[in-house]
């Protein structure tokens, strides 16, 4: 298991709905932000360049408090390999004063190819 | 178990990202889509206005083939309680000439008042 | 100037924001859609494999009303060529019992092909 | 007019679509984004808090150049006050290499009362 990445996300008008909270949906941007930061925009471009993409194959997702308009969550993310081809992510939103995370889940990701075949996970992409 | 609910979801621009292929998170939107028609928009309005709304707790999805621009996904809704207080889709959406779901998932909704307390299912608010 | 294209858009949780009313931006997507519909997808999608898109290029939008949650908006287009090279949308979205646009605009848009190089409007692309 | 203000927005997956480049809406979350903290979160949370809401009642935007993946944009912004009730922003979206803007426009801002009424813009509001 990789060590703990943090990445900030404030929460602006777009990312809420009529209820007040954000939208459920919107976890999943923010965890994908937080992913890609974690991995690197260099590595993702330099794969992406050589025909290399990461895919998000599955998700489970556990939502246990809301976050409103200006609060500035801290995503917290791991990862590990899953044999060769699976990238797990296990990533958490924390609200500022929380005593649990907010939201928490699972992402797993794998890599295809211009055709869409599946590769394995390139591991000199992992920090 | 409910009978199966069909809702078809046409793919814009809007959503799709630069892989080509609808973007991952967007799948909870078509999904949200449906639900509320298969809850049907008068029950969620009255609900609302008594102070009650839906609120996701719990996600499971898996991704098999990708939708693109021009596509229109047919997403198929079961639904049935789990005990008083959880009520579970079970949602997919399917490709026009799909030999299986592209996308499905479980997506278990609870309901809370305006304290954010959880309150039990309003079973008259189910078809 | 052509006839007027309606489109109905049902307002959904994902299209608010905690004001309780619709995101700003989303009407640029409910305006999409219905030039999406206005050209049709056909049209599009056969465009779009002869190598050619089209682009937005300016925008002007007025807000005067704002859309709430299970609001069916009746989103009114008409357009007509400013040139060769221009296609003026004029765009609108009604609520249900309105006596004026609650938000209306001018979506100017350009074609362009695979070299980002402008082209003709294709005017057999237009109904 | 008021001194510009920098904002950084990097583009992620879910800013892009199909065409390869930032869906054309997405500029006006880039904006509101900068706006927010051209104004600073804590004075929007304590407006909020009085009843007081800004609202965008007017749009003009023109588009340049697209922004692809990975791209960081500076959004640079200025505003001056038009009157008593409106509040212009003067919004840019610049490409690292770029020679001129690549998305640039006005942003409208009105204020509202929790009735729906228009109220002076706060002066105090401002930076």
């Amino acid at each position: 298991m990789s060590n703990t990445f943090h990445f900030p996300v404030q929460i602006y008008y777009e990312d809420t709905d009529f209820s007040g909270l954000v939208y459920h949906a919107n976890y999943l941007k923010f965890f994908e932000r937080a992913r890609e930061h974690a991995i690197g925009r260099e590595k993702l471009l330099h794969l992406w360049d050589a025909g290399i993409g990461f895919v998000v194959y599955k998700i489970e997702l556990t939502y246990s408090e809301g976050a409103k308009f200006g609060d500035i969550l801290d995503i917290r993310s791991t990862f590990e390999l899953d044999g060769s081809y699976r990238l797990n992510f296990h990533q958490e939103a924390w609200l500022p004063d929380g005593k649990k995370a907010a939201t928490k889940g699972l992402i797993q990701l794998v890599c295809i190819d211009g055709n869409g075949r599946l590769v394995p996970i390139p591991t000199d992409s992992l920090p």
